[in-house]
């Protein structure tokens, strides 16, 4: 499908700084960008990084004038996800993971697997497949953590969340990775565009290893899973912000869109316990 | 120069597990493995995992068969370091950092750097070069931190580290690296094998990026910076544990060890504040 | 009923130090003091200090001499509890409950109830009284934290423990207080000696305050409810600690004891979902 | 000297609920209460609690009808304050404190004395006598704490704040408690009026127990000690909030004032580090 996505920042530089922008549409194999455009006002050179591990699509801009400065990100992209049925399908064993996502274990920053393994292990250990667990840790966050802007900052972890219950989309795909990797699944978080997210802003949810495949849950339940245009993956908000901030400079604005470039028919897929379908983009 | 180096490590298996053991000796352009081996009992085969960024040799190990089980490696290392003079060198801005790089500035489980921001810009910001501010986080957390074998536990991190003043060489580590990232310094965990460190065991510390290279710092100052073997490097210890276990195995048994081959001449290294040298592996 | 309670305690005396010990039975009006002893070997003075409301019974002691001290005190309790049926009883409602009793609505060291809010009433908020509330805490806690000996420390609080599942007696009962007062009922330490507590040692449970009385549970239902010596009330450990330590001194054994005095017939009570009866000593 | 405090809250009550206003100025010793009013609209008849310990005076409200609801309260409050020298004085050890001060030796929710306790006595552990101590510690947070309205919420503790170095006058309090606690100093919470405070609001500062008296600290430096109306003290601001609430009630308005009654000369006391001058009101 494809879509047209936008970011808008603004910011007010007080000294000579660097920002690492991390807002461009992820080029995979499933996903195309067929035209995009940065406009930097005042202009500089905007240095694309390369890539790590094929995850991000960092920039950075070295703002050596203070005074008013405004980034504008435009693309369309075009992707393709599948949806697979998990009714049966063959668990992959970590003597057979592929060596890259091992990392995807490992506790991080904002997902404390290693402080949930009892919580994780008797909440969701007596479920017989990694499919059926993430999507119990999916309803379970969805159920018990209500969506409240302004609830969480930005040194919430999950394991606050896990007992605060409450905090936005980056809250809830930290404790869905979390709990993941407690039960010895690995699990990334996704940052992207959403169609039909209500406000639109940029989202944030999750994705598990399942079966050998990156498999994307959202357990907000805000916006369709087949609506989602990829900026980056890592292991949680620490790897991906929108902007990294090195020097004296304050952001004034943001402000993200994501919209069907046609009026394609659009069939929303959102999760239900029932439904033993899997959607991924990769 | 050249070590001797083994690890010894004892388990009793109580179901079929998966094992990522990382004690292997790192090959870097500096250090080079002459001989090793790998011992197993009983025999299993062990699996070398393509290295994550250059930065580990893990070996993944699938444990069939419950019961006693033992790993020993051994291994002769030829490596050497570079001394390099800090009373002056070339900062590298964030700008032009290595893009490599950029992952080791942001907060992992261990190192929360973005919960002590103030606490290191407020008691190092001042100090007019990294090099220097580097040196002083050392100093400090030597001068504050008591070392105090069974004071901390896995769940231990620099945010309680700073505050709580006691830990091991991996807590030391870890504050440390919180520190630098902090003050917008790369730094990274490094675990290696260390020679003279009393008693014998794994030995943790941390490089910072300084100047465009990685220079090993150690708060504890319980081995010399040039008796070091290098095994793994990675954003904190969740990164480079020395066994990974996936299933149902006790540790019963750890020991490491690290001897020079041949009686040459050793000048041990240790950071003081009044010089400027920095000792860097590669 | 009657008991012989003791508890003896060793100590290694560095430097002249003070110690406030909370062993001593509590004298209530359910609670009668028919004879004790304290030994204190070598002989020092000790002064019992006036209860802070009732709640303990410290007695201060003044080391001056560094060396071997140990302290054994016994004593005959007779006490009785009442059984109360709460298949109906009168709510009190905050606006007349007895002014003392507010400030264990307040949270506390180990019991942060303010971070327990959400938590504590999505899941127990729905039940329609106090006293059923209460008794969904204490399964819950019962169903949800592995008693683990060793897993917890002296830091250990009930956000940790909320999540982290496991931990000892202490730990039970800071939960259980802290989602009582996430749900407006006081709730206080209890601390005591156990009979029937296998091993025997010091036990601690708490009481909630329904219905205007002071209502004992325990979550780990290790201990008959009408087997208690009560020695302590207070907001927490942080109230009860059963000797607080001010100087340089080593605790090197505790020992607790407590024996029916004859042999009455003994009828344990644990509560049960089922059962609609409260055991309350004052 | 003679001031004339107020208070004025506003709420919106969405159901019957239960408020415990603490705004009252104490009456002690040296604080007399000359006159006093309290406004509440619509009327209801407001319960003034006895007072715990002496600390407080909780005033009761039983909110039975939704709607506005406002409070107001002034009062015409004479008090005096002694000035001590400490260049000399005598240390009371603990063997000898006062049995009512022993509980505010205990850590608390926001003063986590236990996790600071290494800090402490690294950081003051040499100073040589309990009043020079206090003092290092006062000007320790002066120099090392940013006073940063928003950065904190009510879930802010000592331990967070000896680390994340900002914070608002609750915070600077409770680092302060928190210190004094780990180095065997007595030390509570003070709430009241404050004269000259800028801008005008509720302050809060604390009390430490030396030479068997408390004397007062403030941390903040931002309203002279001799310009304070007592309204409560506890053992951290669980105790001692201004109002609190129980119910579905929105606090929409909050302001606090202090003036002078006439004006008589007023020398404005601050703590400096070269004056051994200590400020008691009780």
């Amino acid at each position: 499908m494809k879509f047209k996505v936008s970011a808008e920042l603004a910011y007010e530089v007080k000294a000579p700084s660097t920002l690492i922008l991390n807002v461009h549409a992820l080029r995979t194999a499933r996903q195309t960008v067929l035209q995009e455009e940065l406009l930097i006002d005042p202009y500089i050179k905007a240095e694309e990084l390369p890539s790590t591990n094929g995850e991000n699509r960092f920039v950075r801009l070295d703002i050596t004038e203070p005074g008013e400065f405004s980034i504008k990100y435009e693309a369309t992209v075009d992707n393709y996800y599948e949806i697979k049925d998990y009714r049966s399908f063959q668990e992959v064993p970590v003597s057979r993971f592929d060596p890259a996502v091992l990392t995807y274990l490992n506790p991080s920053r904002y997902c404390q697997s290693d402080k949930l393994y009892r919580l994780a292990n008797n909440t969701f250990g007596q479920i017989n497949n990694s499919y059926s667990q993430v999507v119990a840790v999916t309803e379970w966050i969805h159920k018990n953590v209500e969506y409240l802007s302004g609830f969480s900052n930005s040194e919430t972890s999950a394991y606050d969340t896990v007992t605060q219950q409450a905090g936005v989309c980056r809250d809830f795909a930290h404790l869905g990775i979390a709990l993941c990797r407690a039960l010895t699944i690995p699990a990334r978080y996704f940052t992207g565009y959403a169609y039909k997210l209500i406000p639109a802003d940029f989202h944030a949810c999750f994705e598990a290893y399942i079966g050998g495949e990156w498999i994307l849950f959202d357990a907000t339940k805000l916006a369709p899973l087949n609506g989602l245009v990829k900026i980056a993956t890592g292991r949680d908000a620490a790897d991906a912000a929108i902007a990294s901030i090195f020097g004296d400079v304050y952001c004034n604005y943001v402000k993200a869109d994501c919209q069907m470039v046609e009026d394609e028919p659009f069939n929303p897929i959102y999760y239900t316990k029932s439904v033993f379908d899997g959607v991924t983009y990769l």
